[in-house]
């Protein structure tokens, strides 16, 4: 049986991954009192008295919603609510099992942007805080901001911020590693989706001046008709394609989708030693063997069989468990820089292979969640 | 510490009752790979392929929804979402622990019929079912008819219809008790809100011919001005209170959460061996002893510390778990009678203090499980 197919066993078998809990017993008459009739109506007459104290006597404390449209589902697209269901349920399962937090699959039934909008604002009451999975750009920058605006629990779009934090945590050791400077690189980034304007800004607030980005259409121009409003922020007065941007460039980060789109030759037009993050999934935009065939310094990928994986997964357990744990009702770009510093600096001697550290690195959690809990 | 700080400090120890849980482990890489990425895009292949195996590789052959906008919420009345969010964390815990159904709780910002139902619409296709909850009537019929014509997946108004069931069940067991037949008693119904609509209509359906329905103003009379649709459908041209409405009447069943409402002089002017189900929570319309002194023959209620305790967790939970493991997509009034008088039937021989088992009794979940899934 091959792994995919083993992969469809397992949940065929199980009914799916994810399943609710009882953290107390009801096993008699008294259990049955407490956790439901009459004794339910304490907490109730509580919380109708102290909206506050829902926090403190409910599982809205440590509950989170993973909400999806099903329009950018990994590199599969528009694929529609019930066929992204498994990446919700295997999301809230890393949330649970990395960070103790209780995580709800939520996917809806509709791509509307003021639809998505007014029902996450109906729901929220449940929640401590709120991430929004695979939902396309432009669509998810809007829902973001509005939900962050509307909202008093944090709102976390985490193809955007989670990648954009990752990945700033690699390439902050990669500079270390090469002996180059933030503030006098080129970087261009492909892919003008949610990652990439989430990468871009932030990486940006981090202070790299020189970012070009590109789109399918090569450089974002300025020149450029139709440009919309996001890509506008982030266009340059230069035109051409990307082979052309990335001459003398000294960092490629692919949130293309777009397999083999690089090659050594391109990498070979880099600046000495460059960074190459190729993070298309599964079939990064250059393998490993051909960026370092053309001269690559360092080189991440989002795939767990090369090193140097760079995974969201490093990000949003923690930085749940942080929000929740401080009450943090909005996520600003100091807390995105302090936790992508943060992450960094976990691995206290960086090496070519060896940038970022592993999901499995017990100090992740806590020092993620540390990061964000030191803005209050 | 009292019954009710005991209730409130649990729940602040261990902040809420409801988690979620793993069905697999996440330890290692190559858990990681099967759980999340790249692992993940086979179960979302093959949905998107063909959109009915979400059932057979994710939680939605398992998992029910209960949502309430906080509008009827026990005896509490409308105390908004955020304060009903205890009830629906407990019946989420019961739901698992009876008849291992998960279940997410989920409370909502908005108590307008048409935002509630387009919000349901767009969760639902993360779900196997839908119960609702704690929903005001008259809303809460249309939003259930609506959503059970829209949705493919069943919808369950736990107030009307368990209730309703529940007691039919108490009932078919009291008349043998006391030798009566349905077809020939009275029967007066106190409150004519979810409950006691639905409760009517199911008891209708049953066989009962004789049923007088009396709300805050005494009997519903056809001739009272600004009768709503669902009081229209079972008014009658009569009028009086609800005393004059019990002489000669043989059962009361009181759905009125109104504490104390009914005395042993009206239980007395009943026809011989009245039944009495008492069902306001925490405080019955009658106390049992009280009840008993004006000479009724079989006393039920909705508490633990007396016999005969009507409960809809005799029904919810093997409810679900039959509609979940069958497909069944719509609940009718033929698998409604089925479940009361499967439910009925485990109690072998009654007595006036033995007509409905237990939630403890092991057979209740099975039981209304089969009679559930018997339909197809």
């Amino acid at each position: 049986m091959d792994f995919q197919q083993k992969c469809l066993e397992l949940r065929k078998a199980k009914g799916g991954l994810w399943e609710t809990a009882l953290k107390v017993k009801v096993e008699n008459q008294d259990d049955l009192s407490t956790v439901y009739t009459p004794g339910i109506a304490a907490p109730c007459r509580a919380i109708a008295k102290d909206p506050a104290l829902a926090r403190v006597l409910t599982q809205k404390r440590n509950t989170v919603a993973v909400i999806s449209d099903g329009s950018a589902v990994l590199g599969l697209g528009n694929i529609g609510p019930q066929a992204s269901l498994p990446v919700m349920e295997g999301k809230c399962m890393l949330l649970k099992a990395f960070a103790d937090v209780d995580a709800m699959p939520i996917v809806l039934d509709t791509q509307d942007t003021e639809e998505i909008i007014r029902t996450i604002i109906h729901m929220a009451p449940t929640f401590g805080g709120i991430n929004l999975e695979d939902i396309a750009a432009p669509r998810c920058f809007e829902i973001e901001a509005r939900l962050t605006k509307a909202l008093d629990i944090p709102v976390f779009h985490d193809d955007q911020h989670g990648t954009a934090m990752v990945a700033l945590a690699a390439l902050k050791n990669a500079l270390k590693v090469v002996g180059k400077s933030k503030t006098s690189i080129k970087v261009v980034i492909a892919g003008a989706g949610a990652a990439g304007m989430a990468t871009a800004k932030l990486w940006q607030a981090w202070g790299i001046g020189n970012i070009i980005m590109t789109d399918s259409k090569g450089i974002i121009d300025c020149d450029r008709e139709e440009l919309s409003d996001p890509k506008k922020a982030f266009c340059t007065y230069q035109e051409g394609t990307i082979k052309e941007a990335l001459v003398g460039a000294d960092v490629f980060i692919g949130l293309s989708n777009k397999p083999d789109m690089l090659d050594r030759e391109m990498v070979r037009s880099m600046n000495p030693e460059p960074i190459i993050f190729a993070m298309a999934n599964p079939d990064p935009e250059i393998l490993p063997p051909e960026a370092k065939a053309g001269g690559a310094a360092i080189i991440a990928t989002g795939r767990s069989d090369f090193p140097n994986q760079i995974n969201n997964v490093l990000i949003f357990p923690g930085l749940f468990r942080g929000l929740l744990d401080a009450g943090i009702t909005k996520i600003d770009t100091a807390l995105k820089l302090r936790v992508a510093e943060g992450l960094a600096d976990i691995v206290e001697h960086p090496t070519a292979e060896y940038i970022i550290p592993s999901a499995f690195d017990k100090n992740v959690v806590k020092v993620v969640s540390q990061a964000v809990i030191y803005q209050k």
